[in-house]
């Protein structure tokens, strides 16, 4: 499975992944799932991946192809995707990877339901700012459609996301700090570390200020991570002292 | 759906189970999915049951027919259950609870293949202790077979299990206290009612002291329980500070 989380805040946008990717429990193998572009000063996007992975892969090459097209000014046939690094607005971005998702589903829908009970579907967490507007989180489903983080849910989730859900439903509103945030973010990856084997290490983090239109941090989190670690055994000792100490 | 937690220390069993059952989320009742039986001084044994409704009700029929079929003395079909009350070890006793599961579901079976896409099966936690034997904590599965708790997982979920989960893994090990696997099953148990509508109080707890062979405490938490509230505020408090002291 997956684990990946994007957080909204006043301060900006968190968002966090895992690597691991599993056919089964005994094929287990590391795929990057953040992929960012920005344009320094003008826009910066986040998309998160879960699920099918060609699906994810195929959405990914059908979105590059379409910034690459319009950046060369090739002419581009009826199939090719406009450019995500030139859509008018934060929505307009995420209809056009909803379309990338519903045509790459389209060409191997007969095949999926002859040949396969496997499911061909990805979800997808897109966030970012572009110049003129606010910073926005959506949810992208299979079918195209998505969701919105909001003043009342201001954070998504995709694939194994109920471990690490009850932390962010404590801690996280829009008020939250951008460093705080982060932190949730962490502890909700290590939670979910280690309930569940089909999440592992490393991790991908971006942070984007808001109205910044650049990122502030872009790091893999390396297993043997000192912060990172430092930061989960923290949190087991504060959990432990405070189960601990309430009665 | 259900959450039940089944805690083995060596100080005893904790049990603890909410009482929520829904046919999607316009459809919602109250049931008690915990159940007991003791021949005090002698055993002491605890069910809970989730997943499908009409089931697990035939099961607990099944072996309360068993069960006043034996006590009266009446000669038995070859239909009928041996009494879980006076089966030689816990062993046998999950394997009738198992048999019982078995013999409900192949009575729907053709019912269920032609008319329907839900799902017959359920799940099931039995804890116990009888005199001579060890308390011992079982999971079984809709085909009647069964796992045991042991030193490496000292705990058993059925339902809504992944929200709870985080918790337990860090504090729960066969040498936590008794008081202390309850207070856990209790903050298990509010992580999960806080992330998932489809738990709900009230909750039903029981707790068995090893070698005691009678429940030492054996409540029905009501949603204004005083007592539950405080434990669940305080937790939270803790969690926000133990998250405002880390970095």
């Amino acid at each position: 499975m997956t684990y990946c989380v994007g957080l909204m805040v006043n301060e900006g946008l968190v968002f966090l992944s895992d690597t691991r990717t599993n056919a089964g429990v005994d094929n287990i193998a590391r795929y990057r799932k953040m992929f960012t572009w920005t344009t320094p000063g003008e826009r910066a996007l986040v998309l998160m991946t879960a699920g099918n992975l060609a699906t994810s892969q195929a959405v990914l090459s059908l979105i590059t192809e379409g910034i690459e097209a319009e950046a060369a000014g090739v002419e581009t046939g009826e199939e090719a995707l406009p450019s995500i690094l030139t859509a008018p607005s934060m929505f307009r971005t995420a209809e056009i990877i909803g379309e990338a998702m519903v045509m790459v589903q389209n060409k191997y829908r007969r095949a999926f339901e002859q040949m396969s009970n496997g499911n061909s579907g990805a979800t997808m967490i897109l966030g970012g700012q572009r110049q003129g507007g606010a910073p926005r989180l959506f949810l992208i489903y299979p079918e195209g459609n998505f969701i919105e983080a909001a003043e009342d849910t201001p954070f998504l989730q995709i694939g194994e996301h109920k471990y690490g859900k009850p932390i962010l439903d404590r801690v996280i509103t829009m008020r939250t700090p951008l460093a705080e945030a982060r932190k949730a973010a962490l502890l909700s990856m290590d939670s979910t570390l280690r309930s569940n084997l089909s999440v592992g290490m490393p991790l991908d983090l971006t942070v984007l200020p808001r109205d910044a239109y650049a990122f502030s941090e872009q790091t893999r989190i390396e297993p043997e991570d000192a912060g990172f670690r430092q930061l989960s055994d923290a949190w087991s000792t504060a959990l432990r002292d405070a189960f601990q100490t309430i009665s």
